[in-house]
């Protein structure tokens, strides 16, 4: 049991909401940060106000996060960055952090940087993404990062996390069969030459990875039925709900979108569970959004100050076999 | 008695430390940022990141901030206020705003103005300090806002608030003889001449007011004996003190000032209280800095998040009369 454990805790596929709200943040609500926790390595989408309190209050050491990505350059997206790069700096951190962000996070960065006469000790590598859909900009060993345009008031980019293929499984009951030394060979889809000039088949020994699991997250946008193509059916969807129906046209005006529309998207990208938040300060209790989007999409959750949602991994029908790694 | 309380309440001269920890925040303690209320007008020194939810929590009316003074750049003293400037924004703040700080804090704004795409509904009038002691940079009707040259790693300045010399007080038992529409007049200063020829000096209708209070904020500083002859006897001086002395050689690499060295200048300078703050976040308990600081100056309080330091109105002994204004 405690290898089973081992192995749960290493293929970790999480979503962490350490905040929630949208411009003007309510009393309890933070502006919008997001950690994910992906095979261990830890990634930070959007860095508002007070994201490095929010961290520390979820006990995650800063300078475990490799990467951090900015969706767009609205306060509430990204004025919590300065300060992390700098604690980070402050607590001694050496290892290099990414940094994926609009073309003017740059210069934001660099001016304060100058003017505070910080020399950062780690390496800081600012890359500027495309405002298009479909462009991989960053990938480690577990996953890859897939930009997502978004409609909103300024170039806003959204992005897709994709899990990367996994070695295959090795078959428990061929398993005897298997020398070590091959193992790597074998799990890589290789097949296995024996001793006596016979080969037996990949197939036979091992079954098909789990299938690769995909967080997209979509904040700030207008609906966009275009994006439909490129989250379609993603495990999990974190998608803006400002506003509630009865203020569409604000919606509208300011490029955002209703828990409706949200829940519209979802069910037309047939996408596993979809998750809401960007929550307007107006509504105290955002079970209001929730209730409008549940008629059009039922597996619909509302994100939490701090609540992490676990993404478990799925084995297909035909693969339902005890897995072994 | 209600108008007494009326009077004391429009006299107002009183200090909110808001966040009183150093670069790396520990929990529960947030960066550098006070509220100034003097007569009823707000001014915001010092503006870490948070600010703006500190001020919530206080339930200070955002656009009541008429001014903002910037110590320096490093951020546990400025990132808030990016977020400030946009809570007011979005607030529908249309009164002018006018922040001092270094001469790069505005290009920092602008540059951030620039890529939020952000038309600012107010006036915004960011003004230049000068690195030196001793120059008037701001006044209103009740107060004169004076640099002080800090140590530190980066041009650095602190503010001596002065309140202005506020109307004579007339004389209680010589209130009867004073016609209403001359009692701007004698307050003023003026001799009141009767419809006989005579005339009363002002002496003996009026008294002095009340000795004018100024509190100086010197934060973040190395022990600088020079500030002495500039905030000498004021009535609060609040004192940075990072370090204890064990660690005197830290402050002194880090431009930071021991408890002790913050008593040692209140001492030299003859202050009425001190106040210390800017806390290393290894100080679990700050009561270690306030029991370095009481042997040396033993008037000295700890700065506490949301907590209101007041200064009362002193009236000197030749002065001792009852008050009428």
């Amino acid at each position: 049991m405690e290898g089973l454990l081992l192995i749960i805790a290493s293929m970790r596929f999480e979503v962490t909401t350490l905040g929630t709200g949208a411009a003007l943040p309510a009393r309890g609500r933070f502006p919008s940060a997001q950690l994910l926790n992906i095979h261990e390595r830890l990634h930070l989408v959007d860095c508002g106000e007070g994201t490095q309190e929010r961290l520390r209050q979820a006990e995650v050491n800063f300078n475990r996060i490799g990467t951090v990505f900015i969706s767009h350059m609205h306060g509430d997206h990204y004025l919590g960055l300065m300060g992390l790069l700098s604690s980070m700096h402050l607590n001694g951190r050496l290892n290099e952090l990414n940094v994926y962000g609009p073309p003017e996070l740059r210069e934001v960065i660099d001016v304060q940087l100058r003017a505070s006469q910080t020399y950062l000790r780690y390496p800081l590598k600012v890359h500027a993404l495309p405002h298009a859909s479909g462009v991989r900009v960053h990938e480690d060993a577990y996953v890859e990062v897939i930009t997502l345009k978004l409609k909103h008031r300024i170039p806003t980019t959204g992005f897709l996390f994709r899990e990367r293929t996994q070695p295959r499984r090795l078959r428990r009951e061929r398993l005897m069969e298997i020398p070590h030394f091959a193992r790597t060979a074998v799990k890589a889809g290789e097949d296995l030459p024996l001793a006596d000039g016979t080969v037996i088949p990949n197939r036979e020994l091992t079954l098909d990875p789990p299938p690769p699991r995909r967080y997209a997250y979509c904040s700030d946008t207008a609906f966009a039925p275009e994006l439909v193509e490129h989250i379609r059916e993603v495990d999990l969807l974190y998608h803006e709900a400002t506003f509630t129906e009865e203020l569409a046209e604000r919606a509208r005006e300011t490029c955002h979108s209703t828990a409706k529309q949200a829940a519209m998207l979802a069910r037309a990208a047939d996408v596993g569970t979809l998750l809401l938040g960007h929550f307007s300060s107006r509504y105290k209790d955002n079970r209001v959004l929730l209730e409008e989007a549940l008629p059009f999409f039922q597996n619909t959750l509302l994100a939490e100050e701090g609540r992490t949602f676990r993404i478990d991994q799925r084995t297909t029908v035909e693969n339902s076999d005890v897995e072994v790694t």
